[in-house]
Formats: structure tokens, sequence, C-alpha cells
């Protein structure tokens, strides 16, 4: 029973997508028959398996069911009770999941501002301090987006070195990768170098944002930081029981490329409607656009007659900044109908 | 890509089977184009509609993605933070959640043996006491299990006296309705007849052991004793972003009564198996087979030799007692092939 | 400012009782000039040093404000994330502490009844199961209370009998000592002996019910086992800035024994209310006297006219059972009046 | 037992003080004989008394151990499990509680840079948004200290600003009162003036930096904001079973104005200290003196050889900011002596 209209996009988010027909093909395959549940099964084997060539020999992964979930499960199974994050004040984990770092495991947050959403060993050591002391929530781990949710990417250079600064101060690293695979498009380089090889601990690993119906992991890339992931992801209510269809979708990311072909897209749609605004009057991006979203400042009276036509976020009331986000079903087309009216409500 | 012989079915859980063929056809049509993530899409707005006629005006549904998600939601939303639940020794909630009703949102549990995992007004006063005293955490809902954890089912009057005598103590009852279906398969009732109808105020609406590939909801009965149920949702990280897919599902099992069929059949199963059983020397049934679940004490022997054939779950390693469970693709071959087995090697 | 009646005295609970005269001179004498706080100070220094001599070289003292306190910190720093506790269920973690472990720390309990309230290994071996499993709460800790929540105080063969199993489980033992002078008393032997030198991990060590103002401790055996405490203590809010004055109230049990004197004098009045009753027709003890508690079945309406002269608290309503309570400053005459009146309304 | 020269004092931290022989006192008229525990006592129930007369007829306290405690008992009981706290990033509870307000209740902070520890409406405003939207923790209290972090002093006119903000956007307003008497002595108000009468909803009012051996209480302000204290206040651990003994210490502060003429004092001391500094040459002050603390930016060497003489805090490693604790037991020789060496130390 189809009750809306297929033929419709917007701009407001890659969650707004819905699933590539190769990972509901990926599902049917997976379908029928029993198979173990909790992870007992053949499509979670071989899913470990890929993360193994993907990430190096010791990686891991445990799927979960969303992007909160697998932020909150990777960051408890590196931190003590009495560990703290240090992350961006920008970061999904403060603004968008409710409270579920703090409120489920205890997550305390030190957050610092960025320009780019990017955090740098300068801009951790403001708050990786007062080690030992019992009186400051301990700031074990360091949490960085990749992509941001600034749409920005960090080199491989720029991970080392928060993964430098983290180690030499005894904090393990997280990555939260909800976009990874538009940061390995963006970079266009194996996952390896730009987590295992750079230091990373533990990646929340992202496919719901690249065409999945919903599915993530937590890959632990270094066992010996993470404790326990087995009963925290099940403490955590993040334990799938037919798991395989969780697993399969995530496997289907790694079939004849489709996860690397669908970010890869997404990026492009993004730099294109970037380059079809390049120099407009009237509108001034904020950010880099490095992966899947812009950022542009617009005046106020732009945005609101574009919102009478498409959907897309308010990124900050005060300012006038917009986000636009592209994803793997973003057509050229749709590309060039935005551009066109961005540009005749900035020229009216 | 297929892993696995799809030919191969077990009685170990009816989370062991995949999902029903309708229920990837209604993933299908609410695939395609852009939908409003976290709930504001038309799949989901439909399946209120549907929660609505069958559970009551005032009814409202919040898809989740799995029991014990559904279960502490559900619990936490008509707790206060000193509040407790009185629920049966056997509950999924003392036994097979980790912990995560007292960690995820400090869930304190009364824990009442039963013959049969049914709780009474008789049993549930046993706990129902302290009311007023700060030093004991506050029993203030009871959890019962439609069918229950051991195969029963309770009937609407069984159901009506746990909600009347809560309620006549303050209390609210949460039902664990994972599996519903089959509950409401076995009195051959609509939903509200044993549960709005009955008193029942917050129900786990299971959807996933009935041939889903994930998909559960939190359906609220009576809106005066659940609060903040969206906040609660995304802070117990059960919120998902493509949330069409979790209530297409779920939507599916309203039409063409594919949920009432899939779970009548799984329930004969069950039946067809206990019948050809009857009467066989060495086994004796320790519940009644309301549902699709069969429990009986054999021999260890028997046991160990059924085990290398046939997957299904010791249940009690000390009494002998073990596990038969069937679910929506269960075939009467399955069952005649099983039972022969068994009889063979009971008289083996 | 007085506002109330030094001379009444009741059998309800050793915490109605106040402080001891030589506590308050403790105090006086930490008192004055500046000492850092937090527990830089000369009196924990001191408390750490008598701990040793009487717990052993490895012991380490963390002073706390309360008995729930003390005992939701020992238990999360002997357990992971993903731990729970076997307890009896007449504990008064589970009883009498408004559920704070699970809330604060999200520690499961798995209880077991007990005709005396005493643990041993066949008990505890009926929830000591299923390690491994990640859908059930891991029992990686054992809780025993001594003296006992219903008056019983364990033997060191009991105690050792304990740890023995829980270590070769591979669970920690802790110790509820809220009453652990009255023990100590009771078993006339050194802490260590029922303590460290019998297998136990952590114990919290009990001040206020042995005539402190208000004082107990964390006291860890094996800090191999014990992970973090000075973290833990202060964000479950148990570190007191004054450290001085708690730590001065619990050496003030060790300076001219005051400690066993006082719970030697409890327990004392204890036995001789129990035998001033021996024999009488109306009155059963429903445990034996080992500490300074005694547990009773009497008719209600003697009870009632009882509880017109006397406060003492109600066990168990169903089956008429009391709990009579002596503390350090219970008179014999207090006893022999009290004794006269329980004969007096049993003859009447 | 004195094991610690009772001649010497610092200026590192009020705690570091002692009790006053007058708190004493208090403590040993409350001695002897039985009171019921948990706060049923002559005491507690004088207490309220006063607190009504104190705070308004609406007022009532609840004694607790410590600053920390009562912090995120009145925080959790006037906010439901999804809110938030706005606070300063210099407040207590973010930076000195160990993260018990988001590990013990969840509760997420939103914290907001300030020149001088005080929120007003426009910085509160920055963090007060997203009301209805599940993604964001809501931000339902404000948290101010009074007198703050900073040592300055919210003036009436400023607490009624930010209680009017708050509640115009559905906020309740609690105000950290570790150090409420110096804000009484700095302001010559009434308590009800600054609080009750300015709009705070609940106070955790402050005893032990005054003088106390260690007693705290919440004092509700608007019962009909905060619910479940009694059960709140027993399951985070701070129920105290001979509360008479906190409620004995927090009624000595009223008598005879003992705990205005304390904080009077400590005031009047930071006072002289800034005077006999004013206008040298190398201090600068970085904060107002309003009640107790000064902070000043020292040159490193000097700050180095005054830590050789005297114990006080480096505030700011970086910036080479000191504070300079007084409390009710400093001399006017104490600063007299201080100050001379600062001076000697600049001029060296």
């Amino acid at each position: 029973m189809r009750l809306h209209d297929a033929s419709q996009r917007a701009f407001a988010s890659d969650n707004y997508a819905g699933a590539h027909p190769e990972v509901l093909a990926a599902i049917a395959d997976a379908n029928g028959g029993h198979q173990t549940s909790y992870g007992e099964d053949a499509y979670t084997e071989r899913l470990n398996e890929v993360v193994r060539e993907q990430f190096g020999d010791q990686a891991e992964a445990f799927p979960v069911f969303n992007g909160t979930g697998a932020n909150v499960l990777a960051l408890t199974a590196v931190l003590p009770r009495w560990g703290a994050v240090v992350a961006t004040s920008t970061s999904h984990i403060h603004n968008d999941e409710g409270g579920a770092p703090e409120r489920m495991t205890g997550l305390k947050l030190f957050l610092v501002p960025t320009p780019d959403g990017k955090l740098t060993p300068e801009l951790i050591a403001t708050e990786a301090r007062g080690f030992g002391d019992e009186h400051r929530a301990q700031p074990l781990a360091v949490s960085i987006t990749q992509s941001t949710e600034l749409g920005t990417v960090y080199s491989v250079a720029e991970v080392r070195a928060v993964s430098d600064f983290a180690h030499a101060n005894g904090m393990a690293v997280h990555m939260d990768g909800a976009r990874l695979w538009n940061a390995a498009a963006a970079l266009d380089a194996p996952f390896r170098d730009f987590t295992t090889d750079a230091g990373v601990d533990v990646v929340s690993f992202g496919g719901t944002k690249n065409g999945l119906l919903g599915a993530e992991a937590v890959v632990v890339l270094d066992p010996a930081k993470a404790d326990g992931l087995v009963y925290l992801r099940k403490l955590t209510m993040q334990l799938g029981s037919k798991m395989r269809f969780l697993s399969a979708q995530l496997l289907a990311l790694f079939e004849d490329d489709l996860g690397l072909r669908s970010a890869r897209h997404a990026n492009e749609m993004a730099l294109r409607l970037r380059s079809a605004l390049a120099g407009a009057d009237g509108i001034q991006f904020s950010q880099p656009t490095h992966a899947n979203a812009l950022f542009a400042v617009l005046p106020p009276a732009v945005t609101a007659r574009l919102h009478d036509q498409f959907r897309f976020y308010d990124w900050n009331a005060s300012t006038g900044e917009v986000r636009w986000m592209c994803s793997f079903d973003t057509t050229e087309t749709d590309i060039d109908t935005f551009a066109a009216a961005i540009l005749a409500e900035l020229a009216a």
C-alpha cells in the first residue's frame, strides 16, 4: 500500500530519502528460512569479515539500530563510569540526541566551540585537564564527527593529530561516522586510512543516511579499549533479534561499491549546487562543501520564499543560515531546479 | 547475496524466522521519494489511524525498534522516577533484557513467582505495598505479558481483574505484547477487548516475532497516564529516522489480516505438535498450550538426541524442561517431522 | 536548644538512638583550625592506618555519609556496567533503599528467599547462572549482610563458604556491615577474621547504628577488584567536604574499644530481653538472637497494646511478626520494664 | 584525640574551616534519648517552622548531606526525565561535581559563558530554545549560584529578571546557595527577598561552608513545581537516618544570628584583604568582591612564593588567576599577615 508521492524529494535531510533498491534486494536475499537470532547468523558473520578487510584484522562490528544508539554504545564502551567526552558544541551527541548520552549511561560532555565543526589538539586541550581530580569528570574520550555536522571533512592528518593528542593524554578516540561514507568519498581514501590507521579506537559506522532502511554499527578498532560490547549493546537496548537484516543492509553497502557510489553521488550533487550558486549576490556560504551538505546565509525573505517550494532546514535563525542536504537519490535535475529557484529568489 | 539455506527452519524462537513476503512488499511500497523523518510521514500517520480503530480513539502508537525498547519506554512513561514495577519472576523484562529496565531508566522490579506466567490480584498484592514509604520503591505499575513467556494467554476476565486491582491501588497497567497477535488469535478477540476495554494503560505492541523484519510500537491507551512519550522515545534511543519503514511494517500486519493469519497459523502448529505427542510416554507438558509455544519435560538423553537434529531451547536444565516455539512459517511438514522424531527418540 | 525529652528511648531502631558522648568529644577534638577538605586531612589518614591494622595491609577506607551510599558505592566499584548482585530477598539494598542501587548506578538485583537472612552457596547458585549470556544481567557480585537484617550473624565458616563459591564463579563478595560491630561482638572475633581472611572483597563499614552522628565507610579489602573509588564516591554524591569529621567519628569507635563496647552492650540487651521472655505463652521467636535485634510473633491484640506504650516495628503484618531493636544506650531497666510489659500483655 | 594543629588556617576554601563552637553545642543539645529517624524528629520539625518564617508559608526544607546532593536533588525534583538545565560554564554543577548531575539522574546541562558568574535573561536565551523539539533536551530549568562561584552576588533585581524570563519560558528556577548566607550578608536582605519573592522555585540551602560540620538542605519554595521530594531524597542517597543532627546544625545558624554573623565576618575579611591590596602594583582583581572570595591575577613567580607560605587555589593556570577564600574563622590577623606577605612578594 503506497501512501505517498514517491517522486517528491527534498533538501532537508539525507534521512528523508528512502532505501536504495539494491538494499531491498539484499534484504530479500537474507530472508527465508530460519537463522539464529541476535547475531549468530551468516550475514553478521560475513559483515565481520568485510569489516576486518576494511578496518583491519582487529576490527569487530556490532550492528545497532540508529546513530544515537551507536554513539552512546561506542562511547560507553570506551569510558569508565567516571569518564567524560570532549566534543564540539555543534556535535550531534550534544544537540540532537535528547540527552541520551547523559541520561542512558551517564556520559558527561565537555563541549568546545569550533569554527568548522572540527576538533584540533589545541581545542581539545582546553577541556583535556583535571586528570586525577575527582571533582572533575574525567575527560577520557574525544568524539569527532566524520563528515562533520557542518559538512566538513577531517583530513587523514587532522584525524591523526587528534588521535595522537588524545592518546598522549590517555583519552580514547571515537568517530561519529553517521556520514562516514561521505567522508570516504570526499577523501577518496579507504576507511582504514582515516580511522584505524589514523588512531581512531571506535567508530559509529553509519548506513541509514546513505540509503539503508535503518542500520548502523559500532565498529571497534582497538578491542583493548572497549570492553563488554555484547553486554552493553543489549543493555542499551540496541540488540536486534533478527540481526541478519541489519547486517544484510550494511553488507549491501560493500557490494559493487554501493555505499561509495551513493555517497560520491550525494557529494557531487552538493558541489553541483555550490557551483551553480557561486558568485551569486546575496548568498554567502558559511562552510566549505566537503561532503553532501551546504551551509549558506541568505536574506530571510529569500529563505521564506524558498521554504514555500522546497523542504530544507533553517540552521541558525539568528544569522539566517540554512542547511541544504543532498542524498543518494538527489538528481541533477533536482539540483538544477533548486539552484534556479534560489537564484531567482535572490534576484527577486 | 544469499549466504544461508532458506529451507532450514527450527523450533528455537519465532525470531529465528525471517520476514513475511507481504512485509517486504509493504516496505517496497513505502520506499521511493522523500518522506519527513522521525514520524512525520504518511505511514506513521496511517498507522495511528489504524491503531485508533483497533484500540480506541484515545490510542496513540509510537513505533520503536525492539521489544526491550518498547518495554522500557512504556514503563518509564507511566512511572515517576521513584516508581517500581510488579512483574512475574519469569518476565522478559527481568530475565532477558540484560538489566536494561534498571540501568537505562532506573526501573526497580518487584518480582512474583507464578505457576503459569500470569499475575493475579492475589499475587500482585504480595508486592503492592509500602505506598507512601520513602524507603520502599513505589510499586506504581504492573507489567503482564500477553501471551506470556510460558505460552499461556490471559483471558479477558483475567486481564480485567489485574487492571481493577492495579487501578484500585493507584498502579498503571502495562502489557508486554511481544506476542500480542498470538494472544489475539488464541482469544479470537479484537485487541481492544483484552487491552483498552480490559483496563490496560499502555501496550508494548509486538511485530518482529510475527513476521516483521524488526518493528514494535508502544501503544498508549490512556494518555492521561503516560507523559512525554516523544521525548522519552528519543532519549531511550528508540526513535528511528526513516520511521516510515517501521510504520509500514506494522501496518502490513493489519492488511488483509496478515498479522492474525500469521499468529493463528503459528498457534495451530503448536497445537498440532501437542496433539501429535499427546499421551506419549516419557513426555510431560509443563504448561497449557494457548499460543505458539510448548513447554515439556523430557528425559535428558532424549533432549540431547533431539538437539542433534533440531534447534530448540532448554528452558530449565535442572528439570529437563524444553521450549518449542512455532512461527508464521512453520509448516505442517515441519511439525510432523519433528513430532515423529520426538516420538522415535522417546521410544528409543 | 533542646527540643526533645532526652530520657525517652525506644525499641524501634538503633538509629533512633543519638550519638555516644565519646563521639561528640572526638568531633570536638577534630575541630578547630583548617584541614584540607575532601579527605586530605590528618583524621582520614589516621583512619586508614587503623583500617589497615584491622583489615589488613591492602585495606583502604572511603568515608561516606550513609549506609545506602556505602552499599551503592561498594557494589558499583566491584561491578561492570553489565553486572548484577545476588542478595537475599530480605536485604536492605532491595527493601529499604528506595531503589537507589538500580536508579543511581543501574545495579540489577537477583534476589533469593532465605529462612534466616543468610545466603549459602546453594542459594547463590540458584541465581549465579547465565554467565556469558548477554540477555541476562551478569551476576558478578554477591552481597551479604553482617549481622543480617533478621538479626542473625554469619559464622566465619559461613562467610568463607559464600566467598569461595563466589570467587569460584568469578563473583566479587560485598558485605553490608551496617551492623558490623554487632557481628564482631557476637562472633567475639577481629573484623579481619570474618571479612578479609574469609574472602570478602569490599565492606560497607557501619558506624551510625553503633552510636555515631552519621558516618559510614566503604572499606576495600581487595583493591584489585574495586576500581576508581575516589571518582565513584564523588559522582555518587558521597564525598564529604569536611571529611575530618566523618573520619573522626569512625576513629572514635576504635578508641578504647568504644565500638565493641557499644555493640556488645546492645547485643547483651537483646539477649536479656530474650531470656526474660523465654518460655512465655503466646510469643514465638522467629529468628535466633545473634546480635541486637529480636524477631517474634505475637498475637495482634498484644502487639497493639504494646504499641500504645513503646515504639517498635511491625515486621510482617500478615504473620504478626515484630522487630525489637536494642542500641548502645538501651539500659537494663529499659529491658526489664519492656519485658515486664510484654509479659503482662501476653498474660492479659 | 587531636591529630592536627588547630591554630593553622588557610585561604584555600571555606570548607577547610571546621565547625563553629555554637554548632557543636547545638548538636550536643540534640543528643540523648531516642528520636524518630529519617526526619520525624523535633529538630526537623522546628527547622521547617524556621524555614517557613524565613522563606514563606509554602516553603519546605529537606535536609541532605552535601552540596552536590542538594543540587542534584533540587534540580531533579523540578525537571521531568527529558529536562535540561541552563547554567553558567563556571557553575559548580558542571565543574566540581564529578558529573553527578548527568550520571545520577540524567540531568543534561546547557552551559553559558559569563564574565562574572551570573546568568542574565539574554544569556539564558542563548540556550532556552528548541522547546517541543524531541531531539533537543528540553531546557526546563535555570540554575544560578548565589553567591556565585566567582564571588559575585546577584542583586534582588537580577534574580527577579532571571526568574521572570525563566517562568515566561516555562522554566523552573533553582538557586545553588552553597554560600547563601554570604549572599544574605552581602545584600543585607532577608533570604525571602532574593529567593521566594524574587521568583526562585527551589534552593540548595548551604550550611557546611558557613561553619557546620556538614549539613545542607533542599528548600522548596514553590511546591507545585517540585514533586516527590521525599522519594527522590531517599533514592539519591541523601536521606540521613539520624536527621535530628543535620537539622540541629541548620537550626543553629538561625540561633542568635549565628549564620549571618559568620557570613558577614567572612565577607568583611575578604574586603579587608582587598582594601589592603588596593592599588598595589602587579596585582589585578579579576572579579568584584561581593562576598567571601577574592579573585586576582598575579605574576606566577609571586604566586609560587606565596604558595610556599599559604594554602590557596590556583583558579586559572593559564592566566595566573588565583582564588583566596575567607571563612567564619578567618581573623583580622590572618588577613593582615597574608596581605603583608602578598605585598612583600609583589615588591620583591
